[in-house]
């Protein structure tokens, strides 16, 4: 296993990579690995002879009152969780090159897809992502990358952006892994006090009971989302819900009634930790 | 000499010429092409085996005042021009291809650099540019890729965006090429008067005695700029200053006293038509 700090010398190596007709998977990841990244890590490594991985925490997907200082990271931990997962390439670049004085280029979903769901409350955090993305699809040249579906508004905004911009990358969705109560796996879960710890799941819960609805026949998405935010409220005054939303699963564009493939999605600050979550239900026509 | 319009015929294609090590240059164009284009080709042809030639007018880089309309066009002419100056392959996609109803995502070069000159007066111009220049280089994939001196903006903010986003390209600056008097070549050349005609190499003639100020000592812009203003102004009535600036050649910052590398560039209206022209002057400390 390669760690790789130089964006020049990433670039040469992807270059002699696919000049050897190799075929070069990629995970994106901020690091503070956990068995959400290692899922995305092995569907890669399935997929393709080269797996990169990247850790990076990318500051321009921060906003200025956000978590980026305390963003927690364990670069000895994870370069040991990447050599489990068979990783060939760790790339690890400083902020300063990824972003020297001189940068002003952003790449940028506009419009209804980056205005919903966590893009209302965070208003820039998505042309971060699409900027870094971009960035690190020209430096590392991948044929696939895995993004989890956990993030569920990233993904849908990734897969926009590589379309738009013709990046010549299969984007693959990786099912989101849960703790055995349920509860989404992610980096921010360790900020949770045990008291939080106990109340999380219910973001799961409330998304298994949306489903339940719509199994059983329900199509009005305020309904739902009505009978959610009392499910969540019941649970612990600590709970502050964000926003709850119903969506098209690809467009991300809000829904009155469920129809086809939709997202339901939503955001919860337990005390000062925000948590998100989201399944994909499918109805018939 | 193979003509493509598919987007996704040119990206497999390129994938093959990439695996096969070839070189491939590419040089951008909106069509109607002149001699500037076919020097930039030129300098293309000589570095690279592969030379892609992309004919296409791009509607994000028009206002909607402005020409896209009327903007002139002869395939014909233009594909035999390609033919004689050796170019293996002419992309030219469809509109729709490239730019559908779902389309989203804009590359943005943000700051001063997009804001001053044209910038100024064609707010979203760049950000076309760049948009469809990010497109194409994930479409052709190229290793060089040649823009002209003559569009001088353009070329600053095309290399700051492929330096940002780490497109493994490397931008080469094609010179202006002129007329027998001077007039920089331009499609948009086309649109003049007789009148108008004999008047534009005033542009040039104006840039060439700024230079004359600068190598005889003078290191106000200010200064350097009313002079130039005076002397286009006295040439006829009928040319209308957008702008000239003195900015640094590199960030396209204005500058009060001419130091290092310059830019002097302007804009004039001649009737309805726009022209614009530049030099680079380099100073001693």
């Amino acid at each position: 296993m390669q760690i790789i700090k130089s964006i020049q010398k990433m670039q040469s190596l992807a270059s002699e990579l696919r000049e050897q007709s190799k075929t070069i998977g990629f995970v994106p990841t901020m690091g503070f690995l956990h068995e959400g990244h290692l899922s995305l890590m092995r569907i890669a490594r399935n997929k393709c002879g080269i797996l990169v991985v990247s850790l990076f925490v990318n500051p321009t997907q921060f906003g200025n009152d956000e978590d980026l200082d305390k963003y927690p990271h364990d670069f000895e931990r994870d370069q040991k969780l990447c050599k489990q997962e068979d990783v060939d390439i760790i790339f690890s670049p400083n902020v300063d090159e990824m972003y020297p004085d001189s940068f002003f280029t952003y790449v940028d979903v506009t419009g209804e897809m980056t205005d919903v769901l966590c893009g209302k409350f965070r208003p820039e955090h998505f042309r971060g992502v699409t900027t870094v993305v971009a960035k690190l699809f020209n430096i590392i040249r991948p044929h696939i990358s895995v993004f989890g579906q956990k993030d569920g508004q990233q993904l849908a905004v990734v897969k926009r952006m590589a379309c738009d911009l013709n990046f010549p990358v299969e984007i693959i969705a990786g099912p989101t892994v849960r703790e055995s109560d349920g509860l989404a796996m992610s980096s921010r879960n360790k900020y949770l006090s045990p008291e939080e710890r106990t109340a999380a799941p219910i973001l799961h819960q409330s998304l298994l009971f949306a489903k339940e609805l719509i199994d059983s026949g329900e199509r009005d998405s305020n309904r739902i989302i009505a009978m959610m935010r009392k499910l969540i409220e019941k649970k612990s005054l600590r709970l502050k819900i964000q926003y709850i939303a119903i969506v098209d699963a690809e467009t991300l564009e809000p829904l009155e009634q469920i129809r086809a493939k939709i997202m339901v999605a939503l955001a919860v600050f337990l005390g000062n930790t925000r948590l998100i979550d989201n399944v994909i239900i499918e109805v018939g026509v």
